[in-house]
């Protein structure tokens, strides 16, 4: 359904409302015949005896284009440093097919033309940098091969679910991300005021204003309008605790479709998507797997590349909530995890890994877990004990996503509301939603965060997105 | 380029994964011949003596599906209610060739059960209601025709958006949405901070924190590492005025391209990019024109028609802000304008509506406004008094998108911020970009709504969100 990658022609690539990238160029399947002018910065830099190699790279493509600049013998009067950028005009291309890269542009050093200096503070240097260094770099960070691919990594994945999601015939809508309540309990909202009426006692909405934990509850109102929808929102959360799988300002995507009635059509529907996507990585790998792959922190390209294909070729498992206590309470007695399985609490992250990890060895939905581990607005299975919902479980990373059939009978949830104490006024709206034309639906929230860094081998969400936002940073910028 | 509606045969959309919805079954090629389940909810119902007529909708499409069901002269046992949520079951398919809809769907009154009641509550009934009265119902709005029909219009703008933005090669990126200053100088910011946090003098960031009011600055650090980037975010203005223009949360798509030298890059992109979109409208207009179209504050489907061929037919105009002045201080000597034009001064919104309505009626680009009209960061002309920048505006709407060639130039743009008394020192990183690297570069912010509100004929951009957050507005949900 979704086309391969294919080279293309040098005529569809010019245009004069844009300049010609990196990527275009090593994409080519013929050899432009007139003079190119193509701009970038500069990777590496190497003058020879009768000639100077460039390699320039553009963003655009893990990949470099070596350019050659031509000086016979004469001394070079073009010397660049990395980091600079610089406009190579009219230079020609020429085929080489006994190299790695199947043709260079050839040009003379008076078509080289730096645009950009550096000064000698420029971090980006040729030697190794830490993943752990790179961080303190918001600046540059994104420049490296590793980290500029990770967030061309998150456009294709974004742009891919968006594609499959539409073709599904499922709308994407705008939930709002300034919202009034704390509904699902979590606590650690961040709250919101015009910073003009801060020290006054007025209020600019005229209630408390906080930012949205999820984005679910308003997608419900939209799914019983619309029938299927997503969204794509940050959603924030004060967290204290500093890991590298929390962030304070997260994407979520989230989906809220009607008329589903059983998990087994959620997970199946999330598996298909996921696999949909890999096939997507697997028809792109030489443009998606990471280049230049850290030292530490980060798996290699060979890792990445089998977690694609397994994601298509093993199955998928699903348990539940119940049998998973099971074969932890086993595994503990054989090997102790630090804390106990125990039937009617939370799973752990250890627990988390070691059922995607060393027991199942991929990814496993962890269904109908008991009610007092779970949000209020869950459906009730008729064992009144536990809910219809779904956790993912992946290798090393535990808890990618959550899911689960909504509670849509008025009666069930308003009991299940008193039976929390909760303040029922506050969220009368979500309770009449089950009065006019309420609907069976379900849904799921999807860390997009945790999902790119899995699936990009990288261990630390941090890094998947542009500038991250945690309780020890400081927002630089 | 991109692919016009097909109708889809019957294999195609069934799936253990998916319930077959409205618009799947009147996009059919073929008719099932075997029974079909369809859920819904009920537009309309007549009973009649042999047979009652129901139009299920489900907010998958704007058209109804008609349900026949039969009792042969026998008391129908069926009542339905508009709002209902029902499932029609083993119902067959029936062409009824020489009626508006081809078919319709044939059952049994058994066939029929209501799963989800409405009660004599419930807003929508069959007459007509305004869109001032269906804003004060955000539960219920989405399920009208109408403002349906907007969200789903605003998600294939989203899509088709993403699709061609990264058939061009622009990567999606994530910018954050809590940032620490105040920028561009807009002033009207929302401050931000853990709720727990609140009255202490500790700051969970270690600093201000505040909504972001654009994405652009944290765009242009990620263009200079990619290239060619852009995004989609919630943007905040804590306004105090009221106007069917302005929301306090608000979606901008926001594109930062390297290389680019010319305004005229720019416009041309732009122009490009919302003509492919209003070719795609064009191919699918009959699923994407409003149905139900309110007696106010809404256009006709054949002026929304006559819009989009516009867009694509007609030229669009650029004039220089200089050239608009003179033209609107001619216009002013005929019909007095409220605010005389003048050279230095911001245009006002009769202004920007005058020009692109009865002046050139259609999108104009107006260019090079003077320094003193516009933010820091755009690049000085070489008159030394205006900027290398450009407003789009819209007939009856205004001004939709604004953009600028960036200063590249650290002392240039040093210098820009010194004479404007700016605080170096907090933007000290956005100058480091222009000591490392720096590239020519523009780009622009497209405000969501206003475009989609344009679009669809409607002239409150409060409709063209899910939720709106505007100065008068309190948070219902």
């Amino acid at each position: 359904m979704l086309a391969p990658f294919r080279p293309r022609r040098y005529s569809a690539i010019t245009s004069p409302l844009r300049t010609i990238t990196v990527r275009d160029l090593l994409q080519l399947q013929d050899a432009p015949k007139q003079p190119l002018d193509v701009q970038g910065r500069v990777r590496s830099f190497r003058a020879m005896k009768n000639a100077s190699f460039l390699d320039l790279e553009d963003g655009s493509s893990k990949n470099a284009l070596k350019v050659v600049i031509s000086h016979h013998g004469r001394p070079n009067p073009v010397t660049l440093k990395t980091g600079q950028s610089v406009a190579v005009r009219d230079a020609m291309w020429k085929w080489t097919p006994d190299r790695q890269q199947a043709f260079e542009l050839a040009c003379q050093p008076t078509d080289v033309q730096v645009i950009g200096d550096v000064t000698d503070e420029y971090p980006l240097q040729k030697k190794y940098v830490s993943l752990k260094h790179l961080r303190q770099w918001p600046l540059w960070k994104h420049r490296t091969q590793y980290l500029g691919g990770l967030l061309r990594f998150r456009s294709h994945i974004e742009a891919t679910l968006t594609q499959i999601l539409t073709q599904e015939g499922i709308y994407k809508v705008p939930p709002p991300v300034v919202t009034s309540g704390d509904c699902e309990g979590a606590g650690e909202l961040f709250h919101v005021e015009a910073n003009s009426l801060r020290a006054s006692q007025r209020k600019y909405f005229g209630t408390n204003a906080y930012l949205t934990v999820s984005a679910q509850m308003h997608l419900e109102v939209i799914a019983l309008a619309l029938g299927r929808v997503w969204a794509l929102t940050p959603c924030f959360r004060a967290e204290e605790s500093d890991t590298s799988r929390h962030l304070s300002e997260f994407w979520m995507l989230e989906a809220e479709l009607c008329f589903v009635q059983d998990v087994t059509q959620l997970t199946g529907f999330v598996q298909k998507l996921i696999q949909e996507l890999a096939r997507t990585l697997l028809q792109r790998q030489d443009e998606l797997l990471p280049g230049m792959v850290p030292q530490e922190g980060a798996e290699s390209r060979e890792t990445v590349l089998a977690r694609w294909q397994s994601l298509i070729e093993h199955p998928w498992h699903t348990v539940t909530y119940t049998e998973a206590i099971q074969v932890l309470q086993r595994q503990h007695d054989l090997s102790p995890f630090v804390h106990a399985p125990q039937w009617g609490a939370a799973l752990q992250s250890e627990h988390e890994k070691w059922l995607a990890g060393a027991h199942f060895g991929g990814p496993v939905f962890v269904t109908d877990y008991p009610r007092e581990c779970k949000a209020f607005y869950m459906r009730l299975n008729d064992d009144k004990k536990t809910f219809a919902c779904f956790d993912l479980l992946f290798p090393e990373m535990g808890e990618v996503m959550g899911g689960s059939i909504r509670e849509e009978r008025y009666d069930a949830l308003l009991r299940e509301m008193t039976s929390r104490n909760m303040n029922i006024a506050e969220l009368d709206w979500y309770l009449q939603l089950r009065r006019q034309g309420s609907a069976p639906h379900g849904g799921f929230g999807l860390g997009m965060e945790r999902l790119i860094s899995w699936l990009y081998g990288n261990h630390n969400v941090r890094d998947a997105i542009g500038f991250y936002r945690s309780a020890t940073s400081t927002i630089e910028l």
